[in-house]
């Protein structure tokens, strides 16, 4: 992995009223105050490790080579679930084995993972409830400030992986469903343009609903229209134009989008 | 205008929770990770181009000169609108060309504007849904690391102006209206110090409601009690002290409001 | 006290919407563009002094000696309540004189307390409804870049403490309440370790449910179940593992809380 490069970014689904947001930062520039802390959110919606997931994956990835990700969302704090730190070919990840590794280990491989032990680098009194502050936030600190990857803990072989709904394709048909439904209202399916395969879409099906062919932006359809097109994050998303495609539809994570694609013939 | 002086101010209507503003960052941080990033929101209203517009009003101008501000709310994404950056005599704005500039030309006039064309200071793929991470935020970055205005593209003579409610003066009333309403339910007008023209104010009146003269703040009605007075913007306000003026009478952006002002006779 | 180290915390119940916090930073980067500055939050409840000290406590001690934290919950803005700076071992809190401090206070001694009345820190023009951005945030700065703390004003022998719930013991009886709800629903109670006297816990009792002893992390009961444990800021908490303890009580705070303590016989 690249060297670290000084920047600490933080993922949780704390919201900041109570405090507990400013008790982490306040630990991390405790240990190394040049390090740069970096808001990616603290409204993950609360203990949807799924969400959490998915905003690591949309967020991260942009970070410059050698950053540190600390992550929690972490329903299993105090259960015998580990903690642990995960390498990649450009970041660390920091963050609760429970799944938040699933979806940035499919764009951005996880190369090793380590199980956290080393109690120099974590708070001196750790609480059973708050690992954010007294594990999480800590270690992301020393690994940011530099410390060796390997002195964090023992090597773990396996880490939860949430399962990840595949596509299936059935003839001219590709079977996906809505991974994630995001403020604006989008429906960002599982469906991306390697799924496609070079063919071109003559419809989307949903809930229902037919939209036929993809746009190339929302503008391409009527104000209050509903379209599919190829989203920001490289999957098919279907919106409303100057709306909200979930409001409209009602429909959740989960709900089935088929997508027929235009036979060569 | 100043030479940049490396900080650069965030305005969005993102929310931070599925990762886009951490992908705006993560941008930056990759163009020039010694810049200094600075949240003033990311919760403007959805869409809402005038609240946009009024907060970066009553945001960047306490900034050092030589501040670059980039600001997204932007509706129209994909669409023909143009992406500028607009140069005032201290900062610049990097921003979607559909209003957001409106209320910060009035107190800092913009000098020029420009297209952005510039592809290389752009994301290498750019979407047609998510400008924020891909135009604005590399652009807002490669200015405020010190690249020449110039170069982001053509000179554009124009650019959007949302209509902004005029105060007109009939004999010794003035006739205004609610400009914003904010967090705490007080009623922002359209009436500045300069609207009075050195009057006195003999009463306001709102919804029904006649309020006399303008206190000098809060505390000079008792708790409960509705007031006018001159706001931290310099423009008069309507409220209620330790209450909501909007949760009492119900108004909204646009409700007129009267000043009688005193004769001098 | 240490020297200043240069970092600044923000807590508002301003919220980031209005622009309000981004004036404040911007005034601060005007004094002194090298200040960290550090959200600790934006979101207390509105006007709610007591959260703003709660949020203090749990937040501002984690962060190295020498910061600077400002806080503004201040309903009382543009009353005769005192704008003050408190000096304790290790930080500098400049905040409104209404009863902020009362929670710091208790865990980290304020040492003096001085009423800001240096004009030439504060903003030039100051108004009667922001002294966030006119006098707080400014204020800071100055203190955090190195000016002299007993510059900004008089010495103030007294300054406004809420109302603490004590802990008091009847037999083997402690009878406490509930201090804070967080957003999790944990019931934060104002019963810490030392109220033990090191006696180990038989039961505790909240709206007429019993709970038997102490736990040592959520996970010792079922997903559901409701438990009593010591929480992370070191205070017996009750709590609902993988849900509200808050939404399933319907109680607030205030609420009474009793322990019933192990007879040494």
């Amino acid at each position: 992995m690249t060297k670290v490069n000084g920047l600490l970014t933080l993922t949780t689904d704390f919201e900041t009223r109570d405090g507990y947001v400013g008790a982490m930062k306040g630990v991390i520039a405790s240990i190394d105050p040049d390090l740069q802390v970096v808001d990616v959110t603290h409204s993950v919606p609360r203990q949807d490790i799924r969400a959490g997931s998915l905003c690591l994956a949309n967020a991260t990835l942009s970070f410059p080579p050698g950053s540190v990700h600390v992550a929690v969302v972490d329903p299993g704090v105090g259960t015998k679930r580990s903690a642990i730190v995960a390498k990649t070919a450009h970041y660390y990840y920091v963050l609760p084995d429970n799944g938040l590794l699933t979806h940035i280990d499919q764009v951005e491989p996880v190369i090793e993972v380590r199980r956290i032990q080393n109690l120099s680098w974590c708070r001196e009194s750790i609480s059973n409830s708050f690992h954010g502050r007294d594990i999480f936030a800590p270690v992301g600190a020393h690994l940011a400030a530099g410390a060796v990857f390997e002195d964090v803990g023992p090597r773990q072989k396996r880490w939860v992986q949430l399962n990840v709904p595949r596509v299936r394709r059935d003839g001219d048909t590709l079977h996906g469903e809505v991974l994630d439904v995001d403020i604006y209202g989008n429906l960002i399916t599982n469906i991306c343009k390697g799924s496609l395969d070079g063919a071109d879409v003559a419809c989307v099906l949903v809930d229902g609903v037919e939209l036929s062919g993809l746009q190339a932006s929302y503008a391409e359809v009527d104000e209050g229209s509903m379209l599919a097109m190829m989203g920001s994050r490289d999957f098919l998303e279907i919106s409303v134009n100057g709306g909200s495609a979930a409001a409209r539809l009602a429909v959740h994570r989960g709900e089935p989008v088929r997508v027929l694609l235009k036979t060569n013939g």
